[in-house]
């Protein structure tokens, strides 16, 4: 089981294009414009009205108005892979000419060769070889260079566009709306946080230090005052790893979580036992704008998470009703 | 080695007394009144000057002003022992009843007996267990009332006020200087998470949430929904787990960093690889309203770290010669 999750590690998310400045929080006079009139908004809406209201009993303080959003699947999209798997299989491509032993030793052969197929068939193990090789190794200010360099260059094979144009406009103005209520932004992914942090801020309005994912194994190195990174996972920030990381690194527990798959099932429970809590899943329905998947995915899947969503009266974004836009390049036609 | 930093995480930190408020950062129209005039001074007005001014070269970005602090012997006292181990002791003391065998076995005996010294000749062991016992087996928030309930009514041996009173005014200050210039303060201690928590924000207007230290090990129980303690280490944030504790938490390289021993050299370092960055130590040197110890003291020893600070002329703030008053209390005088 672990290493499935770590394999969701490795195809995690993040980005590089958006919002250009630290100021997407601005008070919007009309909350949400890019969500339809229906229960999911109405849900928002109410929940951040009744946490704010100073005469009302489910009022909450400032210092706890704490929320955390899953990335893969509930800020950005997550489609035909975790946008970090791409950027592994691109960092091997170009690591290749130091390394001519690739050419002869699988996963990486198949890599080369563009025979995606190949890699998959042979399963977990040749993911993580993959993952490893892409991600350690090397110093964290290397690795940075190298996502911003492929956040900056890589085209999404379906879009052309950049990853990072693929962030999703609802959920931007949930966070600008829930910040301009005082709220505290945070993401919880199971994505690596060196791959999330380069551009977190400039996409979500989110600091890199309100950032917490799963992390590789780093050490200082003293005489060079620099920090290595190591080819083995250190913390994995998925279901019951995601609790434990908003613990670790918050501190608080939330008052609202956002996450579209049973991974985030675990964070959204936690969060519920706060008295006054909202819970969200978006809900991939929308093949013709997005995808559609869910509990059919091996990715981003939604099964066990939706039953208890059902059961509790969690909200259910549906991208494909309640959406108007689903990316922010649709408000450029 | 290793235990012996066990054993500096056992003993930190934490408080439950002071600013009552979160508005300890309102800008002050004369900066660090309680610091007397001289190089120290003159060296952080000037650091912050530098680092504001928008036509300097030295101007650094509103998001990149991050400060980090040690918390034990930089921002509140540490002798005689370190707060977190006058807190263990008391715990072992409390939940003695549930545990009879501990009149018979060390070293609960010889702590229950108030022999602190038998305590502390049965070595760094000795310690682990007392602080193992008192900080694991239990829930997250149960842990949490033990603390908060404990700063409330502990007492310091010396000083008979609560713990939290020997907080350093003119470090206070120097946080609201800081953010008065848009810096954002964070904690970064070898004291354990979960005893600082929930008083940083009362204490230093630092929320828990930019508060990182040493971890036990805790995993998330899906059936209760709650957070329990083990009794293991699983993070020392000491020396060189400093600078991997802030890549993990913060994802940013601070810009400026006080400490007060050699287990704060490493992030003082790499702090000192940016550009445009500030290094203190404080330095304990007055007997009669602290303590005088450093390179001596097995607590908080600054031996190395001093020398490094010398010759890379680095800010050493002197208690005795640099602050008109070392506690808020004696302000009330």
């Amino acid at each position: 089981m672990k290493n499935i999750y770590i394999i969701f590690f490795g195809l995690l998310c993040m980005g590089s294009c958006g919002p250009e400045n630290d100021k997407v929080s601005e008070v919007n006079q009309t909350p949400l414009p890019s969500w339809n009139e229906g229960a999911s908004k109405s849900a928002i809406l109410n929940f951040v009205q009744s946490v704010t209201d100073s005469t009302s009993a489910s009022f909450v303080a400032i210092q706890d108005r704490i929320a955390v959003f899953d990335n893969d699947g509930t800020l950005w999209s997550e489609q035909p892979m975790y946008f970090q798997l791409a950027f592994a299989l691109d960092q091997i491509k170009k690591m290749a000419p130091d390394h001519p032993e690739w050419n002869e030793t699988e996963p990486f052969k198949s890599v080369l060769n563009n025979d995606l197929a190949s890699v998959m068939q042979q399963g977990e193990h040749a993911l993580i070889q993959i993952i490893m090789a892409s991600h350690g190794g090397m110093t964290t200010n290397k690795f940075e260079v190298n996502v911003t360099a492929w956040m900056k260059a890589a085209k999404h094979p379906r879009f052309g566009r950049p990853y990072t144009d693929l962030i999703y406009q609802p959920m931007l103005e949930v966070l600008e709306y829930l910040r301009a209520n005082d709220f505290k932004t945070f993401i919880v992914s199971g994505g690596g946080i060196g791959f999330m942090r380069p551009v977190t801020n400039q996409l979500y309005g989110i600091p890199a230090e309100q950032v917490m994912g799963s992390m590789m194994k780093v050490e200082y190195d003293k005489e060079n005052k620099v920090i290595n990174r190591y080819p083995e996972l250190a913390f994995l920030d998925d279901k019951s790893g995601k609790p434990v990381g908003i613990y670790n690194f918050i501190g608080k527990k939330p008052i609202a979580a956002f996450g579209n798959s049973d991974g985030d099932l675990q964070m959204l429970e936690w969060t519920s036992t706060n008295e006054n809590s909202f819970m969200m899943f978006v809900r991939h329905t929308d093949a013709e704008r997005e995808w559609a998947y869910d509990s059919l995915s091996h990715i981003g899947r939604l099964k066990e998470g939706f039953a208890v969503a059902a059961a509790s009266g969690w909200t259910i974004a549906d991208m494909k009703k309640d959406w108007k836009v689903v990316y922010p390049f649709e408000l450029e036609k």
